[in-house]
């Protein structure tokens, strides 16, 4: 399929591998931690830490403590997926966790203060409506991509 | 599980559901073209949109052609994804399709620029690297959840 998101599901569209982002992304790097924090089933986890690790979305490092124990720290490609796992959290704030209000919460360091919701802006960053919005073909559109936006299907 | 993103995963997080609304932001409606330009299979479709019409993130309109045809069209819940949907194929845009370029673009309507990476700011519009970036329990937080920030394990 022509298309970066399916690309990207086929790496990262499974429940527990984008939790096991989120949680090395709070900091979690051990596989007890993992295993206690998230109540994922050993076997699972091993799974899909193999399956991370495959993809390089995360790295494994040897431990000063042991030579058996290891830290599972994200690499350059896994931490860019931070803004996508706000963005989906932030909507579960929004239409799931509405009454209860957000369990977490981001805020800039620095001052404290609550960063943005997750937006589409344009160019200089005002914050655009999807009526704004238009999909075209990329430089790396195939044929049945330019073919849909010929037919007015994007 | 006291999370955000767990239960947005409840909802969508299955490959097929987050391509069918991708697809209903791209203006397919029909459960025929759905089925056409997905390539998914009619019952695993039928079972999909289901979960979604239940989850109030797609509706079902009866169409003037008959009442057998209906369009499936997103509600404000549904498109409210889209700033995740978009952030998600950045990201594949930039690890996975990296050498043929992005297959589709969002430009703004009316100027024809491309629109920003999806990114975390703060309140003033700055991006932030995720150094710059502390996560808190928010109201919502359960005591664990509490518990696992006074650990500093957040």
């Amino acid at each position: 399929m022509n298309c970066s998101l399916a690309r990207t599901l086929e790496l990262i569209g499974e429940w527990w591998t984008l939790l096991i982002l989120r949680e090395a992304m709070w900091g979690t790097s051990r596989f007890d931690d993992f295993h206690l924090r998230l109540g994922i089933a050993r076997n699972v986890l091993t799974a899909r830490l193999e399956t991370l690790l495959k993809a390089k979305l995360i790295e494994r490092r040897p431990t000063e403590h042991s030579a058996r124990i290891f830290d599972y720290v994200l690499t350059e490609k896994g931490w860019d997926l931070f803004p996508a796992v706000v963005a989906l959290m932030q909507w579960g704030d929004r239409w799931v966790h509405q009454k209860q209000g957000a369990p977490i919460v981001f805020v800039e360091r620095s001052t404290g203060v609550q960063i943005e919701n997750i937006a589409l802006r344009e160019n200089g960053g005002r914050v655009l409506n999807r009526a704004e919005i238009e999909i075209r073909p990329g430089p790396g559109a195939d044929r049945c991509t330019r073919q849909r936006a010929k037919n007015k299907e994007l």
